[in-house]
């Protein structure tokens, strides 16, 4: 079966999205609102001008965010502004919108002309699949960070979630001795089964001394003036959370403790492989839904 | 036993060295030549002007290499020459000089005065310790350079020494698929109990068209203009082996891959690491010759 | 705070549970209906004649299941029937009744006098912990019946709750290649990101020929004619699922397979680790109920 | 090129070993003195009457110790004794006998006939890839004899060979806390590179109390009064060095430690493995030897 994609504004993972999609061979894939850097992958081909295109695309492809201002695609690397109600003109009947954080401005241009949408953020697996570049660029900054090896290194990682589960395997198997504080008991199990020391979080933060680097995944405060006070001067604090994150900044900052806020990983440190889960989401959401109605 | 240590020239490595060996409660450690950044660690003294030490040293602990010219020290982080023989006068009898790929000329200096000399980059465990810091500096590169992750891709070590050991164990740990090819039939056998494919250089060079990073450790050229011919376009090739390497440049350049050379990791990625490595190797032999002496 | 407890019946893992809570230096333990084997552990005192115990217990500790005729304990290793009824006079009030499977009519006889019922079975934690022995008697059990090593073997696991995870991640790091199949997208990617090859059940079924061991951990029939026809004849099979099962049992002996049905192996393999799980949960809740009431 | 084999003697082992030199289509293969077990690998035809093989072989293959009175072949599971210099007249000239500890009155058979003889105990690859079925071999009897997991356990493992590295690797990788204690320094740090605690052997036997289980891998005495005093009453002592080993076997018994001796693991628990390692190493000599001769 072909089909018929448009890929939309965003960033490099865009464009990378776009190579993705175009490797299944019955796939056209058309890149837009993306220009910043002229090379395109193998089999995509770019236009701003859709009178040329000929047919109605079935799926078009958002970044995430979809939208900022909640009308045109968020496309950073676009001169123009694209707006969101024009696609709709484009679009089969029966189409899919992809999208991250999709808001209701989107639903309402498109979901009136049964065109179904799709927030691949809410994808379980697109989470999943998305930990290992946040992993890496968490572990490859704290190499940059560092004026010495991970290798022996006394870490704590706050929350047992998908980044700190992946995160924790690969600082084990590099040699760190790696302590995991949760709030659930079964996260605390798991991470001891999987090779780390784990505790609650009152253990962790009751002797906050020993840790070289801290990396936290928990997005509400719990590492406090009492923790910042009592941890070492050079101990490296590396925020995977989103704001506000799990550190008091003012007592930070008052201690002296430098912190790197490390957000968006897989876009900035792994553009090709954030590309590729999309288009694999995307793919996946496709074949899915075909074999539910076939 | 007070031990009194003269560290002299070299690098931030040098620095951390000293703040090391000042660990030792009962060591009291000297700073010379080696001024580009004002903090010093603690309990280190720094002094250019030796009339005022009061002690002789019993420890001269020397960069690697010691000397470029064979008669200042190598102190690139010193505004003034600093001639090793102005050490002389300063040490102990049965004293020992520390440093790294020690010449004639040095011995030459000390020796005679019954000064013992001992070279640390011929110390076996000294080599073992640095390939940590070289294999994580190479997975660092590595992972600067890529856009995607390290996760699932195809890597090629060629060699099976020290470095190749410990990087192919962290990249096995990342989840990559990771070939090692090997002169040494034991080494190709070795390499597969630890989780690698093992094979024969031919092998590993008979299908180069899979690997998406290649990291070379053999000193030796191996990697030549068929191999180079048929690799991916985007495949990273990162050399670790000193000059002139295993990867044959005139072709490299020709097919239009290209090289990183990632040499000296330790001092430039982790060299805290790096100094404290060579402050242990200075401890061990120190205590082992007391012990060789009671 | 003092605390008395009273464990009865069950087998050698009721013994070591019972080592492990006297190890509490403020718990006082009594073991009943357990004789099979004269050496108790420190601090245990037997008994069988509760006139002598002067007090009352706080807690009852049961095995799992519980009761098999809804009136005595489990007690295989005991010479008289213990009526659960008569440990009604024993217990303080507010107390707490600890068991497995625990039914209806335990909950008659004591939840009428104010004594709490707690099932261990229900309890994440203790699932998780008991997988560790569970998965480690799988391997042991492999390792028996193979007369080649696990190291290079084609392993298919079917499934991937809490047994799959820490038995694949075992058999990784020893060297296996393992499959993993998964009805749950998520488990599929999870499995993926450990190191295993994630497919899904139909992927795993279509090319059974090349696995030389099966691990099932799926209650329901999944591994049926078509597969048994084709798998290897000398593929060992492992059924790690509570009956009926994941093979169909017709087919298998059909085809002349040998299925190995391996349950109860914390109790079977590694009854004190079995038996210090089964305290530590008890413990767990003790001290979270009683930092509830303070 | 077509080979013709012969495989005489030994146990289990070399009839497996006879299979997997059969699997080379180009190989036919014998085997003789071996008949405890009726069912025979494909495509090996089993002989005791040679006078119908038509035939000369090109390869004898014996067991390890391919003779224990210097005249027959080791042949524990055949009725009959096999005289070596009946196999004189058998082979070919220029033809090998391979075997393990092959002793001169092997060689005065043989090597006057120009016919070869190569001892596959001498050679290293051999030796490694033996180390995987020992290593599986001692974790299976530690989990048999262990009435709790390896999980959590405290390990000592003394020396850091072979069978140390591979025995190491399994027990990290299923979460125990593992010390490796070795003479060599260089050892020491390999052993904490690969994630054990690398001690020297004074380290090791200065704080036994905490140690779970003990592999000696050690063919001197190590582990003497002092250490045997001190460790645990149930501490698990696993002799696999070869006679006398590491441990004071009087000072043991005085303090009541049951040691279990576990030599020859490839062959009792991996029989098949073990074959095919004889089998593949034979293989790699031919097709090296070849080469040369090209």
């Amino acid at each position: 079966m072909d089909r018929t994609f448009l890929v939309a504004g965003g960033d490099l993972r865009m464009k990378y999205a776009a190579g993705r999609l175009a490797e299944g061979s019955s796939n056209s894939v058309y890149l837009t609102g993306n220009i910043f850097n002229s090379e395109l992958p193998d089999r995509v081909k770019y236009t701003d001008d859709f009178s040329g295109t000929g047919t109605n695309f079935d799926y078009l492809v958002l970044p995430a965010p979809s939208t900022v201002d909640g009308e045109t695609v968020n496309a950073p690397f676009s001169e123009n502004k694209i707006y969101l109600s024009g696609f709709l003109s484009l679009m089969k009947r029966k189409g899919i919108v992809f999208g991250g954080m999709i808001n209701e401005t989107v639903e309402k241009i498109f979901l009136p002309s049964d065109i179904e949408i799709y927030d691949y953020l809410k994808c379980e697996e697109f989470s999943i699949r998305n930990a290992v570049p946040t992993a890496e660029g968490a572990v490859q900054i704290a190499m940059e960070e560092l004026s010495s090896v991970l290798y022996g290194k006394e870490i704590l990682i706050t929350g047992y979630g998908r980044i700190a589960r992946v995160l924790s395997k690969i600082l084990c198997a590099m040699g760190c001795s790696v302590t995991v504080s949760a709030r659930k008991k079964s996260d605390i199990v798991w991470a001891s089964v999987y090779g780390c020391r784990g505790v609650t979080i009152a253990d962790a933060m009751g002797h906050p001394e020993s840790y070289d680097v801290i990396f936290n995944t928990v997005p509400a405060v719990i590492i406090g003036k009492e923790t910042l006070f009592r941890i070492k001067k050079n101990c490296l604090i590396i925020e995977l959370a989103s704001s506000p994150g799990g550190i008091d900044l003012s007592y930070a900052s008052e201690y002296g403790h430098k912190i790197i806020r490390a957000s968006g990983l897989p876009g900035k440190k792994s553009p090709e492989t954030a590309g590729c889960i999309i288009a694999d989401t995307v793919m996946d959401y496709i074949s899915e839904r075909s074999m539910l109605y076939e």
